[in-house]
């Protein structure tokens, strides 16, 4: 910086006597969006779920009350809590209250199986667990496992309707033992966590992304800046909130004095019916989302006479899923992301002069992960090796790297996959692509063997690892084959050992007894794996084979 | 925040290894929004001055070159580099360019005379100063009165002709020798000053407000946020750059990939005209911008046919210029602040059920200082004894106070005042008011004397100083009397000494000789002035005064 002139710290005038204070320096936290808007709007509708619609006074009342009985429960600094819920209000109100304590908010995968979860639930300390009937037996069969079970606290739907409690406190109840005056000290820190989300990564064992206020927050903010989101946005919740804290828009919906549209499933009836009912205009998912809303009965669209907004992100949206959405006038925006980077960080930001060409050209800009965040510093394809950038070709491949103010604190109880992720000064993506001259990034190859599958990732290594375990297994190598539906499915490649026999019914049946469903493979082959001369499986040859099956189709 | 549970910092799993690091923290600083906006948005217009307009490619070259040809001149972390400027595209570039060396851009009152300014030139310690020719005259007064004067810097521009240099370097030859492709880094922190603002308070000097990366960054987002503004604005500079870093909207435009349509001096036909031209849409301004476009011929606003969007600020908005501006099809929003809070920081946010309400009721609404902007934590009226609220009734009148991130680090070199600024943990702003049941703040008086006049802030001491240093003035009092035009102008009262006499114009000509002409007293009055039992003079019974004076004109 000191090129000829500049100060060392002591002679710099600007430093002296003018320090940080509690006037001037307030730790930045999305949990502000909440107390602006119960000021300022107090009165505007805060969620709609079924017959039930709460203002924004009354989300922040119910949201201190939480946060009062949660620390009547003894949860407080760093203390983990869970949750096993669709996208129903309390778990918008988990998003203000736990962190309201300082406490971390683990909102769980619920398609995940009790193996997976029990995992989740040792590795993150959870000392309380929020559950939904519809998941109860899956919580009973994963904290059965436990020596130290978190706290069970049943939260009804009436839209599930009745169902046997899990635990002895319901929602509702443990509410009503809240102070809705509780005052609560903001984050000591804006590096404090906020969250833990757990990942699929490469490994068979999930890793914990722990991310902060101030990523939240910043997150948040960019999603308004990055998506044009207006004030008032009646916002509907096809995105699962567990992924990735539902974008951060639990807390952006807060910022912009919208409105939240609960959604237990994505169902496109019912996701018609809402949009018409509510007037919804904004909603968010992976391209299996919109690719139901555009198949759907067109009788369902009637009466919606405005354009939707869409914010699409989980994989590059195929052609005929833009060309359907324009047809259903559902305005796509691009956006990539991982769980590392509070899910979007980056948007395919459209250029007006890209309006006037063809769908296929537009379908082919608009299908890059593009640039960063306006909130996030950085994204460049860098060479892995050297963090040197590739050319700007859009043919010289590299790494996505990522760096900025939404990206992680860091993997949860593992230096060394933090010390990896962050290697050089940038975050490692894992994902393989190049940029393009006009600064737009586009993805060409996962590194990392991750299969997508209708927006859920599935370690290809997880799978692999239990067809080891099948006592006929010699070699397994499982890859993604493309899928109308859902993006990705996994499929097997098996080698048996000599004189074994197996069968792919008997092969499927040994996956679905042990795995989540979308993680079982939908098809086996039983056939040579190439290998490289040193043993090593060659699975890109696989998946190649696997895109021109398709291709064929 | 431990009520019962939490854990200690050494407990606290998601405190271990999780630290910060150059991938997942950076400095916060409006210097990222010029290096996103060239690299997303190259060919878009930057900067519109006359006949030239920029891309943003070449203004982030040119930025790049300033604060390259700077260090060579000397310039690093924690220098002072001075501005003399009208709204020019240099004035833009500095404020990305000066930043970017770490050092710190001292925008001054173009207003001002060349002892004020000589005084902050040597308080502020300029290494550096940017001179217009319009301006060479005052700078050269000034800088004659200074040991250590800053290098001079003309800064030619042809919408104002050819005039002589002042010094031996111009704008251009200096860009020049600098370097497209210098690399600079950012801030080492966010606290870094960014800008130095002299503010004429109380007291005969002013004070230098001195404010930071962090708070521009999230100041710049904020106005993004409180007015809605949209993604490729296209802006019209007729709020001074110097007031506050004009709002700090020299970023918020490149945040949102905009245009900035510079603007030497508000002329209502040239508005109109450029308005026409580049098709504008933004502006920003004092009551009295307002005032003059809708007092303007007609004929002037021929072929705009889209309605403008005004942010106004200084004063509230009178009834007839809001109606004024209704006719006009200019949308006002009504935003308050200090230049210790970057300029406005709190917004009267609108109700859609305003818009219902006859024009009386709704400038009523409108005229009030209304809530913290949405990334300002707070404000509230307290008793500035106790610092606890007064009850929200629309009459208890308290001190106005601010708290969050878009509040300066404090004044340069006073240590006191800035305490005193602070005191308690709460920025004092030395306005009193009420609060409204609806959370919403109205300005009643001003516990300083200041007199707003065009939107130019006057400090009545420091004009009642030089009145008491006329042989013939015994007491004297300076305060606002309202004016249609100018919002208020400063009138004096003068009782003289035993024996002494004095004209009034003679009084006028005293201070015309060594005041700046907008601080130059419009009225004098020769007669005995209030005061209480203890001496101290009833400024606000003159206050009243003037008031009723202008109701019976």
């Amino acid at each position: 910086m000191n090129q000829k002139g500049g100060n060392s710290v002591q002679q710099n005038p600007y430093e002296l006597g003018l320090d940080r204070n509690p006037a001037n320096h307030v730790a930045l936290s999305p949990i502000s969006f909440l107390e602006r808007v119960a000021r300022v709007h107090p009165a505007r509708t805060s969620i709609i779920h079924g017959e039930r619609a709460d203002n924004w006074q009354t989300t922040a009342r119910r949201c201190r009350q939480l946060a009062s009985a949660l620390a009547g429960l003894g949860v407080g600094w760093g203390d983990t809590v869970a949750a096993m819920l669709p996208n129903v209000p309390a778990m918008i109100e988990l998003h203000f209250a736990v962190p309201m304590l300082g406490a971390v908010l683990n909102a769980l995968n619920t398609r995940l199986d009790a193996e997976a979860i029990a995992f989740m639930l040792a590795h993150g300390e959870a000392k309380v667990i929020f559950v939904d009937p519809e998941y109860a037996a899956t919580i009973a069969a994963a904290i059965q496992r436990l020596p130290n079970p978190p706290r069970v606290i049943d939260v009804a739907d009436p839209l599930f309707g009745a169902a046997p409690p899990l635990g002895t406190l319901e929602y509702e109840d443990l509410l009503a033992v809240g102070d809705a005056a509780f005052t609560y000290r903001a984050p000591r820190d804006e590096w404090d966590a906020i969250a833990l989300n757990y990942t699929s990564g490469t490994t068979g064992n999930p890793k914990g992304v722990v991310t902060h206020h101030r990523g939240a927050y910043l997150n948040s903010v960019s999603n308004v800046l990055d998506w044009g989101l207006p004030q008032h946005v009646v916002y509907l919740w096809t995105l699962p909130m567990f992924h990735c804290n539902g974008w951060c828009f639990p807390w952006a919906i807060a910022l912009q004095a919208g409105t939240h549209v609960c959604l237990r499933k994505v169902d496109p009836e019912l996701i018609y019916q809402l949009i018409r009912r509510h007037r919804i205009t904004h909603l968010c998912g992976a391209p299996i989302v919109y690719s139901m809303l555009i198949h759907a009965p067109k009788s369902c669209r009637e009466g919606i006479d405005w354009p939707l907004e869409g914010l699409m992100a989980g994989a590059a949206p195929p052609i005929a899923i833009l060309a359907g959405c324009e047809e259903a006038r559902i305005r796509i925006t691009h956006v990539y992301g991982l769980t590392e980077t509070y899910g979007p960080a980056s948007v395919c930001e459209k250029k007006l002069d890209w309006e006037a060409l063809p769908l296929e050209q537009r379908a082919q800009l608009n299908g890059r992960q593009g640039v960063a965040y306006h909130l996030q510093q950085d994204l460049q394809v860098l060479d892995p090796q050297t963090l040197q950038p590739v050319p700007a070709d859009g043919e010289s491949i590299g790494e996505l790297f990522f760096r900025g103010n939404i990206v992680m604190k860091g993997y949860l109880k593992n230096p060394q996959a933090t010390q990896e992720a962050f290697a050089g000064g940038w975050f490692h993506t894992g994902d393989l692509g190049v940029m393009y001259p006009d600064g737009y990034v586009k993805i060409k190859d996962r590194s990392k063997d991750v299969i997508i599958s209708g927006g859920e990732n599935i370690s290809s290594l997880e799978v692999e690892d239990l067809l080891y375990k099948h006592p006929a297994v010699l070699t397994a190598a499982v890859v993604a084959r493309p899928d109308k539906k859902w993006g990705e499915v996994p499929v097997a490649f098996i080698e048996l050992k000599p004189g074994a026999t197996a069968s792919e019914s008997e092969i499927v049946a040994w996956c679905r007894e042990r795995l989540a469903g979308f993680k079982v493979p939908k098809a086996v082959f039983f056939a040579p794996i190439p290998k490289t001369s040193t043993g090593k499986l060659q699975k890109f040859v696989l998946r190649q084979q696997m895109k021109s099956t398709d291709a064929i189709e």
